[in-house]
């Protein structure tokens, strides 16, 4: 069966309070395509972000001596790398323009994930949008609803693009996921060959991420859902803690 | 239009000498679609490799006195080591059971991306699989005979599966393409609202690749090509090396 990736059109315009269960239903309705049992929903952080309110105005953010410090470093926005240090657990690399940490959520990341794209400004005050509080949780209750709507057994991920440490382009990577597997984890079974298979824990959550992430696109184009039809593995329930590699294996911080 | 990602099914086992692009065709042909323009095939490194001979009896390889030293710290198998070593620029990070390198390709990975799984050892000697010479020249070669073959507009990419700094489980990336873009740039492009994007530049190549590589599995599945249809870019020629951060703006080493 083929991976079959579909953007949600007309996906609406997401305010805070908003639902986002409701208005995949709705996108699924009007292109007629029923769900079936095994499809996915992949989300970008930013409408969950929207509907959760994770919006901040840069003008009510007073920077720390440390945010002072180190947006002299990195020639950025004290106000905005207060709200960075406040979403992170540690600073892992700085230089201008460049402020790599250790997001609350465990993942490294650049600038905390906070975004200021495809973000209305209110009478000129700018504001900037913070990743969801508990991906995994919001993954969790927009699963919970769609289930309960459509009786079938489906799974939702919630990405972010996020850049890589020695390539170049961001990618589509999992912030949380509910109903799918993180990881897929082959040790032991054997190769074509009949010898044991050495290495081979695959990232299936980020894999399907970037796939999804490469049909969103990054600018205008407005597709911030989209269906996923055949994604090759049973869908159990994974654990978005098991992609984060534990720091006493980290050779790189 | 989705993107459709098809394993192509029954792909032969590949041998040296043998030509990746009549196995290819021959395969399409079964599966009775047709080509279109826009079409792009997603090939592992593996049978790449196997088609160029880049294998290697272990017992041929003599080590050097520094694989020797490494081999001590890594644990790993010396003459392994030294072949790790022709295939890279440097050394990035070692520990037990791990080395990390700079591959003459150009890219960081681990063990130069020489591979142990899928390969058939011969009257018991161990042998391994060193990544294609020049992965762009092989995509180059099997795109012509392809468009040569079908009049069609189509794109080639290889792909490996490599880890991440950050990130359990290993997800394909490109290492090589032809007639499809590596990056595409949307600096300056205006975001839903007018704001002009800030940092925008996405790593469509590597995206496709973990998108395929979620189709072709890991282990016995023997599904080393597949078929895309609805690749969201047009097919420009692109440039692998795009791809690779430059060493004066790395962090991580």
């Amino acid at each position: 069966m083929p991976l079959v990736i579909s953007p949600l059109h007309d996906f609406p315009m997401i305010e805070p309070g908003d639902g986002i269960a409701p208005a995949i239903l709705d996108c699924m309705h009007k292109t007629g395509v029923a769900m079936n049992d095994g499809d996915v929903f992949v989300i970008t952080q930013k409408v969950i972000s929207k509907a959760e309110n994770r919006y901040y105005f840069l003008d009510q953010v007073t920077p720390s001596p440390q945010a002072l410090e180190l947006a002299l470093d990195t020639d950025k926005d004290p106000r905005l790398v207060e709200l960075i240090l406040r979403e992170s657990n540690e600073v892992v690399r700085k230089r201008k323009n460049t402020l790599i940490v250790e997001h609350k959520l465990g993942f490294v990341c650049a600038g905390a994930g906070i975004d200021q794209s495809n973000i209305t400004s209110i009478a000129g005050r700018e504001r900037v949008l913070l990743l969801p509080t508990d991906p995994d949780r919001s993954a969790r209750m927009i699963r919970k609803e769609l289930m309960d709507a459509t009786d079938k057994q489906i799974g939702i991920m919630v990405i972010d693009t996020q850049g890589r440490a020695w390539r170049n382009g961001v990618v589509g990577m999992c912030i949380g996921l509910s109903g799918l597997p993180a990881l897929v984890d082959k040790r032991g079974k054997n190769d074509l060959f009949g010898n044991t298979l050495q290495i081979t824990v695959i990232g299936v959550a980020d894999e399907l991420a970037a796939a999804a992430s490469l049909m969103m696109g990054q600018a205008a184009e407005g597709t911030p859902v989209v269906h996923v039809r055949g994604f090759p593995y049973p869908l159990e329930e994974g654990n978005f803690n098991d992609i984060l590699r534990s720091k006493d294996v980290d050779l790189f911080r």
